[in-house]
């Protein structure tokens, strides 16, 4: 018994920190866009409608309060081209390539999700 | 350029995929608390009262709301004990697990994100 409490104070400790992390990380990417424009960014830079066109369901005024968000807090950059009319585009910064890893296994996990809602949609269909 | 152009076909299903894939997985995850909540749950079943201090900053009425959404997308289960008084224990379904890897690389990024932050007010107190 003494080594299960001996082990459980830095365990209950790595457990407080990384719960900390968690929630200092959903502070800024909180909300059902912020890592999907991001994502969409670092794939490649791109004008506001190829955004709005990409990233699916989201309305102009939600993207645009969301670009603002993202500009502010550093993950994009949005570039003013002085062509006629004048073009704007938005890319990502190096600070978003830093979220590679968690986008990926988002990524790798929501395909699972999709297959298991659809697995459970097949199963009510068949009752 | 034709190398180039018969490349750039699949990479951008690829992309297109991901994108979906983070949508999908956004759309059940997104708030300011769930991953928060998942991830406490994982570390050990709980009491309402503990997530609540645990999570820090958020209110009773929306811990309520979220541990509803969460149980009925089968992130957590809800055990009721017949003590006296009664017990509730909430606790993370291994449903939950397959998020193992999304919550460790958001609790690193976390982290390198607080790091950020502080390095910049310091900045900021130094000019």
């Amino acid at each position: 018994m003494q080594t299960d409490i001996r082990h459980s104070i830095p365990e209950k400790a790595a457990c407080a920190s990384s719960l900390a992390n968690v929630l200092d990380a959903l502070y800024v990417l909180s909300g059902k866009w912020k890592l999907a424009i991001i994502l969409n960014l670092v794939q490649s830079p791109k004008r506001f409608s190829e955004i709005q066109s990409e990233v699916t369901g989201i309305s102009p005024k939600v993207l645009a309060n969301e670009l603002k968000d993202l500009e502010l807090n550093e993950f994009i950059k949005r570039n003013v081209h002085a062509t006629t009319p004048v073009t704007i585009i938005y890319e990502a910064t190096e600070y978003s390539e830093t979220l590679k890893s968690v986008l990926r296994e988002l990524s790798a996990w929501g395909g699972l999700h999709r297959d298991k809602v659809k697995q459970s949609l097949r199963q009510q269909a068949t009752i």
